[in-house]
């Protein structure tokens, strides 16, 4: 069985490391790639790891015969014009998985807060959040995913179990989040220079992240009754990885041991999920090209709060490894092809 | 006027930090520079930007003979031996910087549960905290001089105007603390290893670290009222720089404007202390190989929980600039020569 | 078909990438692997990011054990070790693929100046270098394929088109060869420390460096005439990839584009060498985390003089990458399986 | 004695750099600082170590006022506009310093072919090439300073005590050099973000770069019979830093041990210049933020080639540093002012 697969916007980091992922994947031809800025050059001499190994030019998109030529489609164009696209594809009955926010959140006052005015509310109501851990089964049979971001996948996974569990004390939880450079994507802009962000850490977005409603939509999902997330994202000077450090107040004292046997136990089938020793923390290194998220579980010297901390590699389970598991689940595959 | 100056235990970052600012400084000249290792190396053979710059050899350590030859003399030894010698050079009359922990704590139990019983409990009563923000007008009798912890540092700073103005609402205060990887000192460990951290962030002493204590004495010496301190220590790939961030319950609801209001205040006649706008991020690149402290203030959407970035270089505000600012005290010069 | 491996000496940077490259290989099973200071502890403790992923113990060294349960070991011990280890394994049976230099050079008297006397000259006999552009004829048939270094990999292939095609002018040939810091293996040296090799470069090795025979010998076996050759290598802040620039006089003038045309000639039927634009630089970027080397060809305004920079991921096709190539000529499987 | 300074373009790296160092100066204050695209923002917003430390806005450049105000101007413009700026700033009258290269080439048709034609060279021969180990006596009575290149500054430095003591034997001289980011400057091209030169090097012009001619006349200068230098700029991931390979054929045998006495003796007066010893390898981590050039000699093991190693820091000695060392000596200062 060979899968056909289209990315279109194909030239950011995401879309490298889509193309990185899918050249070892044993199912899957690549059959186009767009880009609008280099339409008609070789992707290779724009993700030059691809010389000699993938002959595709980038095309200017056209829907019609993208959707005709393949099974699934990737879209890894910025918010706005993700949904657009996106949605028209849907229309066209292909298979899509959209790596932007703009199918992430259901309520539509929420996403106007953050995104403005949605363009297609219809579509939207198809689409389902590319999850696994959490819709494993609604993943297989839809048509639309909405593929999670790398900040909120890293901060969902490591407050589910606690969540679900309904162990939450009264209070605030904080994510303090930390990211590499490459998790803002391939922007000209000045705080991505090498000369600006080496050597140095700053936060960012200190009034609010568009992350934060869709943690806590997918935290409630499970019945979590997270009164407010203070997250605060980091950029960190490396080329991939989250590092989030959740601290949780807890409704009764625990201590490490139990509170990682539950996460152990919450986690035990998931194939991409490890749950640590107690008071062990995870390392970037450890998953970084990997489809991994690491889990490191401890708790304060009065029992009282939870300092989970998760960590992934951003382009890999934080977006285009994700989305290749998606991919397999959507196409009857098991999600671990290509990806171990 | 020229300040004579030496060093025990010369050959760690902070001894290497050290000499580069005592070289810049106007009234310093550095008479004796020891190393049980490296005895009879020149020092610039350990510390390369010193070629063509100083001259002096490594010596073992002769307490008498540099209580002799010195007004100053910084003890950079591990813990312990540090403070053996700190004392012994205390009694024989200099006046002594000490870079370690050993004469930083108070409280003799608290000592015995994170170091063992301290080896000299009468001198200890004779060290004044080096924090000049604080202690000012002590450090210019002192003959014996704590310098603080630059995890402590940056975080005694950041919450100092929170609990001198009894902000503080309940619960605990939580510190995510960011190192870069000279903070450790120069130590043969692995993870120490360019290979091991580059690439990577990784948690630490997750059961507790020392500098708990040191950030709690002196909160409360200012009237601080935290029950507890949650301080996770992370490395994370880059040189120099503390990036802590604060997060800590409000008794009343405020906003980022007041609050940022109250820090400028508070540190407004301080010549290292930076009050960034609100909601304004500090940058590490900002302040390394500088002597500032940078402090940005922000409030969650709440306005119940105060978020407090602070950042400095470990080396010189965590270390050597702030020894050479006490040192500067001390005896009687103004306190920033050298270091602007 | 399955192909049982085990690894003797694991834990190095070399054993790890082995582990991550076989875990994707389809036709392979880990069996055993050792280590002599880490023996009872869970691989996945020592490489973290195998948590999850491969449940097997260090062992002690059984020669006997490994070689009955083995169809290929890897040997990924300090020279010297190797040889007589990879000499055991040899008479045992089993195939053997040694990362060391013990196997590497046929010259008994350069081997002796160079490493000392060669504990196993009987096996040498028997060792194929295992460099799939030259040898894969050899290397299908070997019971002991002898990994070749990762300087040597890069410069080799740098340079083996001008030798081959006998286009060398007088004088010494130059390469300037950079590395990164996982180059020097997991040594717990000074100057491999994060603070020391950040934010740094520094030479070594100026009076000659072990791999200059290697490099020559695989020069002339294609009839390279090359003199002298001057090898300058340097540590450079990043994990992973060499950088070589090499520089070679002519016998006549030549010019950019037909060089390169020759280059891409000489290497156009192979899996993993990519032969760039004319004056096109490659990059370490696009290599790193493959078993690809990317070749650029460049001449100097005279003509007279190429430039050709060769690049490489140090771990992959410079090491473990490059032993799972050969790993699979000696098994009967397509070379690229398991490195695209 | 207080210098009034002005900069003209003092919002890039070597703008910040300059404010960091002329802070320090004991006997400059700065008055001016222009920028057309930062006018009216404080200068502290763009360099934000500044904040808390220097007070002034940047303003829109009107030469009068500046030259009016001003003892030495310091012009950080791009090659074209610097010379406009710097030929109107001389002809008012006050010293000039310009950090371009336009004022470098003294050859009018080596101009015309690098850079096209130039738009003063009446003003152009009254320029004098500020490298201060060459032109000491010049500088001192000099009204407009060329400052050189970084490149060309260690480069030039790594030859000439070959080229003054006529120690060149035939073939061309390669110069394989390696840059740290910053030297490309503030330029928000792709190949200089984060995400891009991060973990990567990449060699660039490797048809020709503006500093061979630049380096070439200087060499000639003293002497020197190069026919030809091939010179190989390369870029690689750390803030500051050139590293610099030189290798030269040369005219008789010869060893280490000469060659470095030689090079020890010819620099012996040199307050910036340290020569390691032979063998030796300088770090780029022991002149970053110094004023310091080291140079290592090596010989290869024919005794007919010389490697000469020569690191800067690119934003001090070889930009901001050397700028200021030049307006010491402009100024009737000791050079060394402000830069120890």
């Amino acid at each position: 069985m060979m899968i056909k697969v289209s990315i279109v916007g194909a030239t950011g980091y995401t879309g490298g490391e889509l193309l990185r992922l899918l050249l070892r994947h044993p199912h899957v031809s690549v059959v186009h790639v767009t880009s609008e800025t280099s339409a008609g050059k070789p992707i290779s001499s724009i993700h030059k790891f691809l010389k000699g190994q993938l002959d595709l030019l980038c095309e200017k998109v056209d829907l019609e015969s993208i959707a005709k030529d393949s099974d699934v489609v990737f879209v890894g164009l910025p918010h706005g014009a993700a949904a657009q696209t996106g949605a028209a594809l849907y229309k066209l009955g292909v298979k899509v998985i959209d790596l932007s926010a703009d199918f992430r959140l259901e309520d539509l006052p929420t996403i106007k807060a953050w995104y403005g005015e949605h363009p297609a509310p219809d579509v939207l109501k198809k689409a389902v959040y590319g999850l696994p851990e959490r819709y494993r089964e609604k993943i297989r049979k839809a048509k639309l995913v909405a593929n999670p971001g790398c900040y909120a996948t890293t901060s969902i996974l490591a407050g589910l179990p606690l969540m679900a569990k309904h162990l939450l004390g009264k209070g605030p939880i904080i994510v303090d989040a930390k990211s590499g450079i490459t998790g803002a994507g391939r922007k000209l802009e000045n705080m991505y220079l090498y000369s600006e962000s080496n050597e140095s850490i700053q936060a960012y977005a200190l009034k609010g992240h568009r992350h934060q409603p869709e943690i806590l939509q997918e935290w409630k999902a499970v019945g979590g009754t997270a009164s407010e997330l203070i997250f605060v994202p980091q950029l960190v000077p490396m080329q991939r990885g989250i590092f989030a450090v959740l601290y949780a107040p807890l409704k009764k004292k625990t201590n490490a041991e139990e509170l990682q046997k539950l996460y152990a136990h919450y986690y035990a089938k998931e194939p991409f999920v490890t749950v640590l020793a107690p008071y062990e923390s995870p390392e970037v290194k450890a998953v970084a090209y990997t489809n991994y998220c690491q889990i490191g579980v401890s708790v304060d010297p009065s029992g009282m709060y939870a300092i989970v901390i998760a960590t992934l590699d951003n382009l890999v389970k934080g977006a285009s490894g994700q989305a290749i598991q998606n991919m397999n689940l959507m196409c009857g595959l098991d999600e671990t092809v290509g990806l171990r």
